[in-house]
This record gives C-alpha cells, structure tokens and sequence, in this order.
C-alpha cells in the first residue's frame, strides 16, 4: 500500500487536533483511499522539534506540548521540510499550521515554498500564504507536480475552494460577501447583547478560535487575509491583505452596535470582493445587515459567504458554529484530495 | 478528440434550456474537458421525436416546439435510448428530464434503466428515479461501469450531491432540514403579504418553475420525492416518496400563515429526515419558523439545506433564487462529472 510521510509544521491548537482526527481516520484513509499515512516530523517555533522516518511519537509529542516542555532538538522547520523532502514515502505532504504572520504571510509562506521545492505537497490552514503569493506558490506547485491547498484557511473545513474547484465548473464567480471571522462575529453579538467586550474575547481566545495575537481578529487583518485567499483563488484576483480596505472593531463598535439595534438592524464585519482579474477590490467594512438578509440570523458563533455567480446567481454556503475540529478537517480534506489525486496518476 | 453522443429523452423548459446551455459552454467543454459533445436524438411523450448520428437540429427542433409542431417520428423514447446505445461515440448520455411521476417514479426509471443497459450513461433533473430506485439503479450503473448522476434533482444545479460526494470525505451526514420546492415557499410568502393564492401559484406556473401537474407542489409530492432523494443517497436511507410523511398546502394554510406572522413566526414547508440506513426516516411538514433560524430570512423564491454532520456541525447551503437555468445547470455539472471520470479511466 503506498505510504504518505508528513511533517507537522507547527503544532498548536490545530496542529495537535489534525494530528488527533488523523489517528481516528486511519483506517478510512487506508481503506478507502489505499494509503497509509504516518507523521514523520513535527516542529515548532519556540518549542522544539522532532523527527523519527519510522513515525514519530505523536502521544509523546503532545503530552510534552500540553506539559510546556520542549520536543526535541532535531532542526529548525526548514530543515525538517529537508528531510520529509528525503523520505522515499510515495507522497511527501508538510501540514502547515503556524500562525498567521500579517505583514508578509512569512514564515508559512516559506514553508510552503521549501516544501514545494523539495517536491512535497503542502496543505496549510494558515491564511498567510493564499492570501499573500497565492499565484506564485500556486504555479510553483504546478511546476513542481505537486498540489498547494489550503481549504481550512476560510471557514475552516466547509468546503469553499473544494466547492468551485470540485462542484462547480463552468461557473463563473463574480463577487462574494460574508461574515469569515467567528471572534468579532461573537463579539458584536456579545454587544448587541449588552456585554462587555473583553470577556466575549476572553471566550474565544479560551476556546482557541480567537488567533493566539487577538489583534489580527479584532482589527479586522484576519478577514482582511481571507478576503484576499478568496479573491485571488476564486476570482483570479492579485491582492494582498494590505490591499484591502479594512476597518476593524474598536472603542466607538459598542455605541454603532446598539444604534444599528434600536433601527432593527444589526452590526456585522463583513468581507466582500467584487471585479475579475487585477481589478478585483476587496474591503473589510462593519455593515448594518437588514433583518430580511441572510447574514441577520447566523449564531454567533457562525460564519457564511454569499457568492454571486453568472449561471448560479447568489449561493450562501453557511458554518453554523465553528470549532477546532473544523479547521483541522479542511487540513485532512486536502490530504484526501491529494491522495485522490496521487491515486489518478498511478493508474496512469 | 473524444466525443459524446446525448440524446435528450423529455423536451420541456427543462431539457430546452439545458440544450441552449450545452451550446453556449460548447466551447469550455472541448477546452477543459476535451469532449466534442452533440445531441443526437430528441424524444417527447406527446410531441415525436427526432434522432440524427451526425447531429440533430436542436434550433429547429426548439423552434418546432415553440411552434406547437411535432418533432418527427423517429421512434419511442426507448428506441431513441437503443439508437444511442448503439452509437460509437467515446461517450453515450441519455439526459432525462421527463416530468416527475408520483405513483412509482415511470416512467423516467424506466428510461434510466434503458440508457445503462445499454451501457449509456444517464443523467437526469428528474427526481422520480433517484427517490424510488436510487440503490437499484445505482447498482446496474456501477455494474455497467456507467454514472447515474442527478445533481438537478434537488435545488436545481446547486451542489447538493456533489457536494457531499467530492468535497466531504470521511464526513457523516446525520441528518438534514430545509426548504427545497419553490413553488409553495413562494406562495406561502405570498400568503404572509396577504396576496391570494392562485395568483402565486400562477406566477409560478408562467415562469415554468410550477411543476406541470401543480398538485406535485402544492400537496407536497416534489418536496417529499426530494426528501426521499436525499435520505436514499447522502444517508444510505431506503425510503421512497410514499414512506415520506407528507403534508401540503390546504384551504386552512392561508389562516395558519397569518396565525404565525402575529406570533412573529413564519410558516414554512420544511422538508427533513433522520436516522442512518434503514431507520431513516424523511418529512415534509408545514413548520413554523422562528426569527433567529436561517431559514426565517430566505427569499421567496430561495431554497436552503441544512445538513446535519458528524465532523462539520452544521452546514446551511442555500439557493437564494432558482429558475430554469440552474436546473439545466445541474445536468450539464452532471456531464462535466462524467468527461471527468472519463479522463481519468482514459489515463489508466
């Protein structure tokens, strides 16, 4: 049976679920996609790394995390990409989850760079490198035969670039609008509720969906980035998080929340894009939804994207609640998709 | 270059506007999919038929229609099937958007039937054979080696099936809700506004969304075969529309409404299912819908799934208008799947 070797890049909140719901999805990975899969690597910025080719220990390594102990001292991320990129496994895959570096997508986007180089594939639910050199990893990629995906990095594991790629052909998208950050999301309905601020963000940081630096959400960067990594892949669009029109939450969000209330209506931070090609704009902007729009009733804890489309018109494809699971299924979603694919080119 | 033969087996709003489709993406099909696809027969119930090897006149033959005329006389819908099944294209598609019959699904089964006997593959828009005969059927395609495919069965070309199939792997589908006839979504919304019935439906009716027995709507027949297409496929369920609990819309509906919207709800006619394998169990139910769910704010004419998931919580897909374009849609992502397989099994 072929064998896939993966290295970890990163592994915290995400990482150490996708290492979990892996070990549950085994057997499905073997029996329905013939493959058999085993992580090779793991390695972090600040707390170490291991490497083992026979498998590392994954129990261990998490239980070291949990303890605040180092894992090891067996390289830096790059170089244990260099030696995933050694392994003589049928697929090679780096699982990029390390958090989202605002001001160049860096370091994801040399992570996922090094792998591709070494002719591993490289899944990511980091927005970083989508959002900031989408077109220059993607052909690398292409060139190198291997696949760049990164499902997870909007909506976590609900299919959205699966769902264009996969399910919608011939479809055109024009445009698209949603709510794409579950922290602000949860805080403007904390708000509207009369709560303070800091202890709706209290939540979402204890519950490990706000990003480990809360600024990225509350200032609006978060959405801004997937905004970006949505442009660019669904709309051919050329744009970085810099280049979208972005506000964020802030000391007056409270007093618009209400106002926006007492009109019956509701504050929400909503992501859009409209345009095709290098005149796609995106922004970021708070918008006082109207009680008959399909953004006025998500839970608080929902994302969803409306995208409009030529022969599809409008399609609203909505998470009723997030959680880490999520996200760390659009990592195992893509490692599906790229043994479906290894699975076409053997037969050929 | 590759090609397919189709013959169109039903020739309404739907199949029409499917082949107006087919022409316009004619070009997209040879580029990325590498098929030269033609129609080569044509068969209605009541309006002849037509069949040609080097291609039919799909204008001619619309504007015959058009015209009230007939289209020839060149056989049954089940010799048109044999005369496909007899053609030496790489592909044979029989493509079936007969309307829905209510007993027992005919006689769209039977021409299903037919096409993969014949070692054709059968797409359809048609819900009739995947609610009464999905594992049947889909046991003759996989034995044939041919596709059973019918994205348009349920929520026109939305991706429904497809969605599930190719962009949810390892994920469970436990359960679903939401509303999937237009007709009385948008006559109930009607209600609520306090506009007579008959006028809605007969909107409905001109816009060829009705189906042509308008009872299918009204009492719940379509919302119920599409109930019981879901459970059959996305939760291995062996229902047929008559297991279905079914209500439709009656003389009281109209008070029922108002009765809601003074209590700030909205009446909805919901269609759901429970359960796994042979325990499941679908139905269509007037629903009152409270303000904080997603389907409250739906558009008149919106259709909207809610799944129910093991991995993924839940999922809201939602149409936010239909009309005759997306159904033909759905049988052309139908095509697209096959050209794909096709590939594939042509690279092996």
């Amino acid at each position: 049976m072929p064998r896939a070797d993966l290295a970890l890049v990163g592994f915290g909140h995400v990482g150490r679920r996708f290492a979990q719901l892996l070990e549950q999805h085994r057997e499905l990975l073997r029996r329905d996609h013939q493959l058999d899969v085993r992580i090779i690597g793991i390695s972090t910025a600040r707390h170490g790394s291991t490497f083992d080719e026979a498998g590392v220990d994954v129990n261990g390594a998490n239980a070291r995390r949990a303890a605040g102990q180092n894992l090891g001292a067996c390289g830096t991320s790059l170089e244990i990409i260099g030696r995933l990129a050694r392994s003589d496994a049928t697929l090679r895959v780096m699982v990029e989850t390390t958090t989202l570096g605002m001001v160049d997508g860096q370091p994801a986007i040399g992570h996922v760079e090094a792998a591709l180089d070494g002719r591993c594939h490289a899944i990511t639910a980091n927005k970083g490198p989508v959002a900031f050199a989408y077109r220059t990893l993607n052909d690398k990629a292409c060139r190198a035969g291997c696949s760049f995906l990164f499902e997870g990095a909007v909506m976590d594991g609900i299919p959205i670039f699966n769902l264009v790629r996969e399910t919608m052909p011939a479809v055109r998208v024009l445009g698209f609008r949603g709510i794409v950050n579950t922290t602000t999301q949860h805080i403007l309905a904390a708000l509207e509720r009369g709560e303070p601020f800091a202890e709706a963000l209290a939540r979402m940081q204890a519950e490990g969906i706000a990003e480990a630096d809360a600024s990225l959400d509350v200032e609006g960067w978060d959405p801004a980035a997937k905004a970006a990594a949505l442009a660019n892949v669904l709309m051919d669009g050329d744009v970085t998080p810099h280049l979208v029109e972005r506000v964020g939450l802030g000391p007056s969000t409270a007093d618009a929340v209400r106002a926006a209330a007492a009109a019956g209506r509701r504050l929400r931070l909503v992501a859009s894009a409209s345009g095709r090609g290098r005149n796609v704009r995106a922004a970021v902007r708070l918008t006082e939804i109207e009680p008959d729009d399909i953004l006025f009733t998500l839970p608080d804890t929902a994302n969803a994207l409306v995208l409009t489309t030529d022969l599809l018109g409008e399609i609203a494809v909505c998470q009723m609640a997030g959680n880490l699971t999520q996200t760390a299924y659009g990592l195992l979603s893509d490692l599906v998709t790229i043994a479906r694919r290894s699975a076409v080119e053997r037969r050929a």
